[in-house]
């Protein structure tokens, strides 16, 4: 280590971190699981992806119950099991060990791979990473586009803790800073806005009044003749963060994030976004596309700094103020679902006037 | 670190660690030990090997007891002296801090460097890592080879613990996996053999009967006719795995893996080979030795794969079967001699039926 | 990690880590703080170093108080602020909040940056770490050299504690090991002289009398005819190292280095080369500079090993002769302005006798 840490003074130990393992995670992407397991850590939990020979995707603790080899070494053979890569345990999707090679007798107790729940779904394969248990809820239902949209995905991984990661997606004041030119801040005078919270069960969320079209290059591009928007950020347990907006009839951006924590201080993020325009969908994805992809850049790396700079000292400092509209509250509902509280019938609802 | 650990359920925190400083460890070849100083830590001990002006081998604590700096940057001097990189002190295979320079009155009092006790033998420099203390056991005898026999040493580090490494070297049922198609299992059928295991003193070993020559390639050019084998399979303390096979009068294998626990997670192998066969012994080495490298390769592989997950687990979660003929004795062994208990008279016999 | 500790026996925890934070340290050259805010840690203390619009120089903490961002990845804005590259909030260089960008109502509630007092003296950039104090000390007074005196500055970083860098910086009798052949100790033969160390208040300093010209290129270079020199080493807290060399009225160097602790192990080192000869300054600069480099470099890597070495074993264990003049007393001098003990008004003197 070169810099070790010297705990500097007026720090609390505090972190946004909370681990929520009773609820449905995206690991991957449909696509990405094929004929050979891959390894996903979610939550913390290490697993090992695979699909029988019916295609059903399983997912297994990524550790041979026997010498705690990974078993995502290995590879799926005969009868759509999971075969290890050191001695050749057999298991099935389940997690039953269904063949020890070379035992005459073939005995099952306490062999299990612990298992967690799989759901394919949307596109995207779900985990359920409290192990061996049945699930009380259901993965997150996408919405379904209808005629007339357009939709991609994009993965991002960053090195920040979940909470981190949701509430820059969902924030609107460091647009203007960190993204400044590309989205908003290129430069106009500053309008009077309001954003009004809403609170309840599992979700929250804020929504703008007479906010006039993003400034930087491309809301120019989407909407020459300027006008307001509607928009909304939402978050929704235990990890979803979703941004839309609407101008008019013919334009409407809908950008779902299903973000999984990985570990304390990693966070895969799958952005669905659907949207339509007046524009071909194909123009409009080449000519979004780097744009995005250089917002999510930005992001990933102030997120790192953020991350390693709170490791550094020990723990967080925040100092909100009500700009923040939706960080504290997610941090809220998290801490909440984690102690399983149940969720709030409380509809707490604020208008925040601020310059946008 | 990239992915913090978050320790998933179900794990204990055991890892089959045992620290054994009271015996003899193979520290380096004699040919590696030449004029200059080397650095090798044994069991944890940091220790600096030279030879002074006799060629006789020491070793010391790898510390100058002055500033601490490391005694292997510097330098063999007349006399045999090993001087101090930094300050130019002076110390005898002993310990014996013989010069401080500039000193006018040299006062020896409490300015030895520890050392550790060493022998040569059998082309090997073994040490003794309790520093400062006089052995009450021998470095194990090394087996004289008869007329006829070639002879080679080749050397593996591991990335695992030394229990780890002994046991995969004296294991049989992983050979069909992870050197499918080298060593066995190339898809020939399985026949049931039997394995009898005895326990005694300092050592453990699995004689099987009835076992097919090896089906993979090594076995097929040593005895293209096919036929059975003796083997023997032999752990003695602290830290020998022996191998030996037969096939008829003309064909005898030995390979002696003389282990060294480097620290916890890391141990180093030193491999004597000794055969005879019905063939040259220069072509024979020629055949297999790319195929025992690529062995040793994958067994590197796999044991670096399962430290890396039990120190990802927080520990091991080990689940045997009657086929681990040896790694629990193994373990029971070292944690014996660990706690100092003597070596047992017991003899436990066991024959074991399974399929190879 | 490769190799896991395994604390060798006769470790004690002892580490030479003193921090103090109520002095000055040198942060940076005057010339290396420009338009762009830089940080630097200085005894563990992370800060961001910027000028205003006047080029005063100040230093914050380097955490926006709002979401824990490193403040040095901002930028100076008009006014001589200092923006956050995250949000946007800009900070004067006393620390307090500005402006805070979309907030209609400006409240400047707990929102400071913690600042830490800074001084542009001497060509340097001096920091008083302790946060929001005003020191009761005043930075060091750098000498002035007079007429007819050639001026360098070198910056190094150890990797080492800076009790360890003062005590190498200052330190005679390493120099004919470490830096056989450059400095001292090519071979000739060995002259008893005599030092005097005297220690009070703030400082200690070792006189040595009889002192031949070093015997290495440099000394011969100086002065070909030889001769005897005057020769100073001098530690004055916190972090002051001096050595002062005279060869009769013509030949004047006096060398002082501003060691900065960045951290336990990491210390940065300015040493500012004032000298006279009897050859033109350029030359002299161009003859010396890679012989001062090289010693640096072994002093640098020497540390760094022995700092390896410290931390392996878990500690440190000197064994200290009457030769090591002056580390000790640097040690006390440290521990006791760490506990806040007054400087002491004793004066220590004492003579030693030694070969050089």
């Amino acid at each position: 280590m070169l810099h070790e840490k010297l705990t500097p003074p007026e720090t609390k130990p505090h972190v946004s971190v909370a681990r929520l393992r009773r609820f449905w995670y995206v690991a991957c992407q449909s696509s990405d699981l094929g004929r050979r397991p891959i390894a996903r850590t979610i939550v913390g939990v290490p697993l090992v992806l695979f699909r029988d020979e019916h295609g059903t995707p399983a997912a297994l603790l990524d550790r041979c119950p026997h010498r705690n080899v990974p078993l995502s070494l290995g590879r799926v053979v005969q009868g759509g099991r999971l075969e290890c890569a050191y001695h050749g345990w057999q298991f099935e999707g389940s997690g039953r060990c269904a063949l020890i090679p070379g035992l005459l007798v073939h005995d099952e107790r306490e062999r299990r791979a612990p298992a967690a729940r799989v759901r394919e779904q949307g596109g995207f394969i779900w985990v359920y990473p409290e192990l061996d248990e049945a699930p009380q809820v259901e993965p997150f239902e996408l919405p379904v586009s209808g005629p007339g949209y357009a939709r991609a995905v994009r993965e991002v991984e960053t090195e920040a803790t979940l909470h981190a990661t949701l509430e820059n997606a969902l924030d609107v004041p460091h647009t203007a800073y960190l993204h400044r030119g590309l989205f908003r801040g290129s430069g106009g005078k500053r309008n009077e806005i309001s954003a009004t919270v809403r609170r309840s069960g599992d979700r929250v969320e804020a929504q703008y009044d007479g906010e006039p079209r993003p400034s930087g290059i491309a809301g120019r591009v989407l909407s020459p003749g300027g006008g307001t928007v509607d928009h909304w950020d939402r978050f929704i347990l235990p990890s979803i963060a979703q941004v839309e907006y609407r101008l008019g009839d013919d334009v409407h951006f809908l950008v779902t994030s299903l973000c999984t924590p990985v570990s304390d201080f990693r966070t895969r993020m799958f952005a669905l976004v659907e949207f339509k325009t007046r524009f071909p969908a194909q123009a409009v994805k080449r000519l979004l596309e780097p744009f995005a992809l250089r917002i999510f850049g930005q992001d990933a790396e102030i997120l790192r700094a953020q991350a390693d700079n709170i490791r550094r000292f020990g723990g967080e400092q925040y100092m909100s103020t009500e700009l923040d509209f939706l960080g504290p509250h997610i941090w809220r509902l998290l801490k909440q679902a984690e102690q399983g509280e149940p969720a709030g019938e409380t509809i707490v609802e604020r208008a925040v006037k601020f310059l946008a």
